[in-house]
């Protein structure tokens, strides 16, 4: 009976929400004292943050599966142990217990990388490096449990590959991949009050529709039921931050909390079985890193920080923006800004002299040069709904999707 | 063949050890920058030092064992997957399989609480929740796979209690206080130069040998080559940073090394079923607890520091003193004190006006008493010694006692 496993998990993430709630503001200080806090550059007075709670949230979160680890088993008639010998029976679903462990020790690992990254303040070659290591684990258990690395074809593919084609080392390059994408997507859709929870609680939120949708149709019952049993104690969670990071901030989530969404996404997209689906609902986060190409790998010159700039008068943000000279860019370069330009996907300036203004290739600047400028609060606000229009866009296109390239003819 | 396993975790152990030799002066002025350091003041110019090394060791060895997951089961015939139908048989090892998960993860999940415990310096209450945390899964885990809480009686209670008894959620309160026991245990035996990862060192060695010792009497084999399989890699890395933390230290290991240190311990007692053993292995530092408690738990009082004091003119350590007046204590207390001094284990300076000075209740500062000002790398040889002649008697006692009580008679 996985309905009671539900039931409990719910009461485990409501308790977890409560215990979050209380905490956060208890260790506010400890963190301060711990050389951990930022300055919220986008206020009046610069207030003093502390920073990493994704730490606090993280330790929440584990604890609440640590307990909920037997549970699933407990309920389900297949698992139950023979009460003679005491053993298990051969319907014991061995996979799944393995996979529930090796996902909490994934996404366990990541949450301690991240914070090793958020105090010691690690590189960029780092950050690409870390998601796979925590994600090792996952990949290693799959290996072992299963090491089916073959993927059905769609149809316009049959005729020339076959209906199914075994990608061998491929699939684990994919998955590692996929670990590194989410976790660096949310990484850099970041910088404002809310805006790395904000969009966390839509993609959670995005992901349990789905499954109850999956459940409702009967698609692989049990990967859907796995990815709620993890999704419901992350939204709570992370509803729990959301009280204290949005605007304005009293807590900063660090990259602890943007490594610690990313992998329990992946880790349910891959798990799962649905990571295509789990793209759709990075879709922001897929046109925000397109939409910084240019300037992550240095076609177009990238300054430091690209967030927007804070005007104290209006309590308003602008665009920030960088300058170059167009015989200054390589011509790739060259040709991403002119195709962006001529899109009117970017502001422009030229001054008389050469010297060329745009804003930086971030989203956030993509909704200021459309908007003007914009309260912080309204552009964290504009970019979720963004992010939930794209979630009703993902789930509409889909099933017709799916069922189109995927149709038994 | 758990021959090859073993043979590819050496070269994994070797591998480690060279990364961790290449990383640790890499990270040196990192950690400095970040906040993370302290002040050697057993040294004349108090030099600055890293702290927290523990953290890379301990990534280290994740990324180790993370690579070694699968070896284990490509090597076991009973784990051999049908080549036909690529399911896997009736006989693998699922318990062992998810046993060295759930074990990374309590240790991983150790290392990452040790981690946030020295950059947010908790509180003494949270250093036996943190253990107790990180054991969790463990226990989880033992309670689906095994859930048998039967032990074996030694002989003399068996004419009352019966070969065996149930003990039920004891045991897990055990295994718990395990935990929290070993974790602390290093971490209340340490502060001078070395010692904490010497002493490391000697109990690892101390488990490895008795690991041999029972592989080759052919007892329990499999649990003893999965202590192998966790304890090789810990040894390598341990070495590598004696390398730097033996006096003089480079880097300060932190309680995230402690806490690392007890808990890999902890983890292969519980699960290679040899907890009473390990606790033998452990005496020096019951020694040194049983040694604290006047003072751990306040009957003496108890200065916030009890390191031994350092003489700059001569470069030794002299003991570090307390002060009281005996009507100052509680009746417990007097006791106490009264029976460490007539058993001449406390030095002891008695004012004309009643005020009573005697060395800080240390294992340290004992070594100090008894063999006067010493230099601070000769204590952590000493007591490094000390560590290895209790190995030798527990495992001297250890089997012939072990006949005596568990004899089939």
């Amino acid at each position: 009976m996985s309905g009671a496993a539900i039931a409990i998990n719910s009461a485990i993430s409501g308790a977890a929400y409560y215990m979050a709630i209380r905490m956060i503001p208890r260790f506010r200080d400890m963190f301060i004292k711990a050389n951990l806090f930022g300055n919220d550059l986008c206020k009046k007075d610069k207030p003093q943050v502390p920073e990493s709670f994704g730490v606090l949230i993280g330790c929440v979160y584990l604890v609440s599966l640590f307990l909920f680890i037997p549970i699933p088993f407990a309920f389900d008639e297949a698992a139950a142990t023979d009460a003679v010998t005491g053993g298990k029976p051969d319907t014991f679903p061995h996979d799944k217990f393995v996979e529930l462990i090796a996902a909490l020790l994934s996404i366990c690992c990541m949450i301690f990388l991240g914070f090793a990254d958020d105090v010691l303040d690690l590189r960029w070659r780092h950050k690409l490096l870390l998601p796979t290591i925590a994600t090792l684990p996952l990949l290693m258990v799959y290996y072992v449990n299963y090491n089916s690395t073959t993927i059905i074809m769609p149809n316009f593919a049959r005729d020339l590959i076959g209906t199914s084609l075994n990608i061998g080392v491929l699939y684990y390059i994919f998955m590692g991949m996929l670990a590194v994408f989410c976790t660096n997507a949310i990484n850099i859709l970041a910088g404002i009050n809310g805006l790395e929870v904000g969009q966390s609680v839509i993609i959670a939120g995005s992901i349990l529709i789905f499954n109850c949708i999956e459940l409702y149709l009967g698609h692989q019952v049990e990967s859907h039921i796995f990815s709620i049993y993890l999704m419901l104690p992350f939204a709570a969670t992370t509803l729990a931050l959301w009280k204290f990071n949005k605007y304005p901030s009293q807590v900063f989530v660090g990259d602890t909390y943007c490594y610690f969404a990313g992998m329990t996404f992946a880790v349910v997209g891959i798990l799962g079985h649905f990571s295509k689906t789990l793209l759709l609902f990075f879709l922001p986060q897929v046109l925000n890193f397109l939409y910084s190409t240019p300037q992550l790998f240095h076609f177009v010159p990238c300054p430091r920080h690209r967030l927007p700039k804070y005007d104290s008068k209006t309590d308003l943000l602008h665009i920030s923006t960088t300058e170059f000279r167009m015989e200054e860019l390589n011509p790739v370069g060259r040709l991403m800004v002119k195709t962006l330009q001529k899109l009117r996907l970017i502001s422009w300036q030229a001054r008389p002299d050469g010297l060329i203004r745009t804003n930086n290739f971030t989203l956030i600047n993509f909704v200021l040069v459309i908007f003007g400028p914009v309260h912080e609060r309204v552009v964290t606000q504009m970019l979720m709904a963004f992010q939930a229009v794209c979630t009703l866009i993902a789930l509409t296109i889909r099933y017709p999707l799916a069922n189109y390239f995927y149709a038994k003819t």
